[in-house]
């Protein structure tokens, strides 16, 4: 298996088990797995797919500015340009953007904030802290519908080789050094919003 | 394959997806494809099956008055006219009719509004709108148990190609120029009716 | 295909379908199918096993009293003879048993009251209640830990073909003249709690 | 079929289930399944495996004290302490560790008084409690991060042969005599825990 069919795999992979969960509603959201790095080039979801569906027309190969590597009929998402500060910026090899009730809501009650922090809570390992103390602060940027512009905003915070911006009743964009890295970065991600907003909600009424 | 089974395909794999979903809770909901626009003929769901099974008596063709084409055991689901307003009207290809609890308290909250308003939200693009300050709204109309009633008073929001109407405390109605299209709308609009709910509790137990 | 072994996969379906939705938590329901009138006899789920599994040991056949027909090391469910009130008493043909969050709360909220009604929801056609001011009531008893007493106190309730008891902080059993109809009822009352909850919940916060 | 393949399936069974529910969000959640008795190995995940794939790397045999038993590039998960306490203080044959979000916000809720009881609630019969008013209480520990320090308080607990135990703001490990037993525990647990969150809201915002 060549690395781009192996890659493809694995991105294939978590799009089937990211839409068995539904998080990618009215063909939202968009995935990308680098495949080489001289020059860098990754696998991005193409544009205005149902994501329940798999095809060999799911992906295509762009390279690191975001425009296809070959001819094609095939658009690339939309948002690609935020998967290529991430490619660009740091040694990250994957990149998922899912929409959810629950991430848009913290983007939301938390946007003015600018940012949400967890501690406390033990799935905070999957992001390698280890400390019984640490925490993880995950910024939320505002939801510019220029792409360049909100590609620009979200830049700022893509520093590390894994991390986590959401945008803004929108919806979130993990990534990391590998696929099972993003993806754990993800789960993470959706269960400490779950988690945050259910307990908020308890502690309210039950004053 | 023939236009007949392509639709047929299309249509079963929306069904398939949407019955793990558990959105035909109670043999309710009822799909529908257009096959033909010269004459107007479309596949619509048979009425009272189990829509987790899949069967070749799944669907059945009926004209443009929601007449099954062929002599048939089958009959057409009982909100057929539904339907027949939406492809006499429009030149939409696919309409989807779903039962969730959202749709359902969402209906029965704005119910004496008359509708619901969206604005601010990402997913909004998968209706079409990409400005920043677009907004969609969809209407909700009475559950009259009279079904030629309900479909007029139905039509007279059927004016687009793509579109989504509530039925208080029933369900949705959501069509497009195609069964992608369609889905899109759906989900979008389910995706809505949830964060919306959400974030009305979070709100109002935050105060 | 013989009546038994048809029947068998009537139930081996439904069985599918629920635990699919973890309508069995922790071993918990049981389900059961008429095979024949005279002598009245039924597949009923063996006691203890775990039910997203699918073994030739899932059911047994029993006769009007719950007894197996034959000699067997399986046990028939323990609440078998709720089943044996509702074959003995109505022409069912199937009737099904689960445990869900949202059907032991409404059991509990309304248990005092001894029932709880249901009305003005399009949802109600699933009982075969085509008015506009339809309304369905689901009786809510005492859960005796004692079987007997318990299926003498739900027999009160067991007078037509196709119904819904709910047992307090224990579940819900539907039945129906077919394996479609008790699922039909089966589904729409847990729309229908699932709903109310919701309702109320938003009703009261948004006071 | 050796007894390590037997158990191995068991325990793969178990995981394919859980994972479909996604109870192992970022790679969390450990199981493990005792293999023989003289010397007492078990089979325990491996570490930082993603729950939703299947590989024949999932598992590895370990010894009393958690050690490979075996030559293996494998690492046991890093909580496979409390699973040793288990097989060496009980006849326990299977323990399962999941975080979700219902058990960490219970554990949170009910952190500081070091335990919750249910009472009055059918599936506590899934604890192989049968009386009318039986109650069942799982106890609450911190979360110590130094695992040798969390076993320890941990193994306080660990009396019978069948139990269950939270861990603040980490997730619940729950053991039985064989697989199916585990699970049992395991299930009836998170339905208390929904249960009880959704009543308390409930009863919260009826007042």
């Amino acid at each position: 298996m060549t690395m781009i069919n192996q890659r493809w795999e694995e991105l294939a992979d978590i799009k089937r088990v990211l839409a068995k969960r539904d998080w990618f509603p009215g063909t939202s959201g968009n995935l990308a797995i680098k495949v080489s790095d001289e020059p860098i080039e990754f696998l991005v979801t193409a544009s205005g797919k149902d994501k329940t569906k798999e095809t060999d027309e799911d992906f295509l190969l762009v390279d690191r500015e975001g425009k296809p590597v070959k001819d094609t009929h095939l658009k690339p998402s939309a948002e690609t340009l935020l998967h290529v500060e991430i490619f660009n910026k740091t040694k990250a090899g994957c990149s998922l953007h899912v929409h959810t009730v629950d991430n848009n809501i913290i983007s939301e009650l938390y946007g003015d904030k600018g940012k949400i922090t967890f501690r406390g809570q033990e799935i905070i390992k999957a992001y390698g802290l280890w400390d019984e103390d640490a925490e993880f602060t995950i910024p939320i940027i505002y939801n510019y519908a220029h792409i360049p512009t909100l590609a620009e905003s979200f830049s700022e915070f893509v520093k590390e080789d894994a991390g986590a911006v959401l945008i803004r009743n929108h919806g979130i964009t993990a990534w990391g050094r590998d696929a099972l890295e993003a993806k754990k970065y993800l789960e993470a991600s959706e269960f400490l919003f779950s988690y945050h907003l259910k307990l908020l909600t308890l502690k309210a009424v039950l004053v």
